[in-house]
């Protein structure tokens, strides 16, 4: 397997960890990002919409950090990670849509516009980061992992972005159900970091 | 199953799609969305995000209309429409990434906007249109469904915010393989439509 990989993409950083858990070996690509290799003609064959992480598995080229913790779960048939009973394998989706959509919104947009310059909606982006905060501090704050009582792709789906939240702004101070889970996920064996965590 | 419905939502819409095609009944909830009903307590309770769809099944309370498919796709034991290999499901949960993402962020945002008045940078809506229909339109242009030469929860996912597009002012005329997809979708056995569609 290839990760075409961005050391300070949370994105990316999620299938490493993911990887290191379950003590599965991989080939690294670094991406040149800031000189846009993830936008060339190679990189927009194996991805149109030109982002990172991208894995490949021989005939498979798959995108998009959710798909890609999917799809290794299943390959390795690691079901504590990613269960198959119907209520439980969707109660899991249901985060990995969070991760997909207000936390992109919130402390992923607010990060990419004060570490990286992006231009966006900033003000948006903080607001959409402390609701979206505010309801997962809620849902931790009596229980340990976020479904299914056990870590699962939805914490490692959440994670990263939440935990750089600082880098974009965004205390973590008022969370103290959040930063609490960020410890139990950060003392998991085997368990690998990144730069801002 | 209880299914909490807004009928202009296309996020509500296919569910109520797939639940036809795949002919299993349920009851219908609609929610008094201009009268503030999703915001309301009992609704938070059942989904804190304040939003719909949201599905009932007995103990099971389920929000976000990707993770609702992914359930009743499991629940029904439809693999034709949601495969359990690793690569096939990797593939079609790719798209779903995409209707939560990319789709939510360009068609389904320019509709919020131009339909129902939503403060947002409509010029980057109108962008991210453009931009996730040109991918989609050369990903259809030389295949019928978005994954695996058959319909699955990737098209029904995707589907319906693509086929609204013209209410967020967003042209579809210059993509005729979104266009042929649509109406290949719209000629499926069993298909239900909503209003726009």
């Amino acid at each position: 397997m290839e990760l075409y990989d961005l050391e300070v993409s949370g994105n990316c950083y999620k299938i490493r960890l993911f990887l290191a858990l379950i003590k599965q070996p991989y080939t690294l690509h670094s991406v040149d990002f800031l000189g846009g290799e993830h936008k060339n003609e190679t990189s927009i064959e194996r991805n149109a919409f030109g982002e990172v992480p991208v894995l490949i598995d021989g005939d498979l080229t798959l995108r998009d950090s959710q798909a890609i913790l999917v799809y290794l779960a299943r390959k390795f048939d690691r079901t504590d990670w990613y269960p198959t009973t119907p209520a439980e394998e969707a109660k899991v989706v249901q985060w990995l849509m969070v991760a997909e959509s207000e936390i992109a919104r919130g402390p992923n947009d607010a990060r990419l516009h004060d570490k990286f310059g992006y231009e966006l909606d900033i003000d948006m982006a903080r607001n959409k980061s402390a609701r979206v905060l505010d309801i997962l501090n809620k849902h931790l704050s009596d229980r340990d992992w976020l479904e299914l009582d056990r870590p699962t792709l939805a914490d490692l789906a959440c994670f990263p972005y939440v935990a750089l939240s600082e880098e974009g702004g965004v205390s973590l101070k008022p969370y103290p159900a959040i930063t609490d889970w960020i410890e139990r996920i950060k003392a998991l064996p085997d368990f690998v970091s990144m730069p801002g965590i």
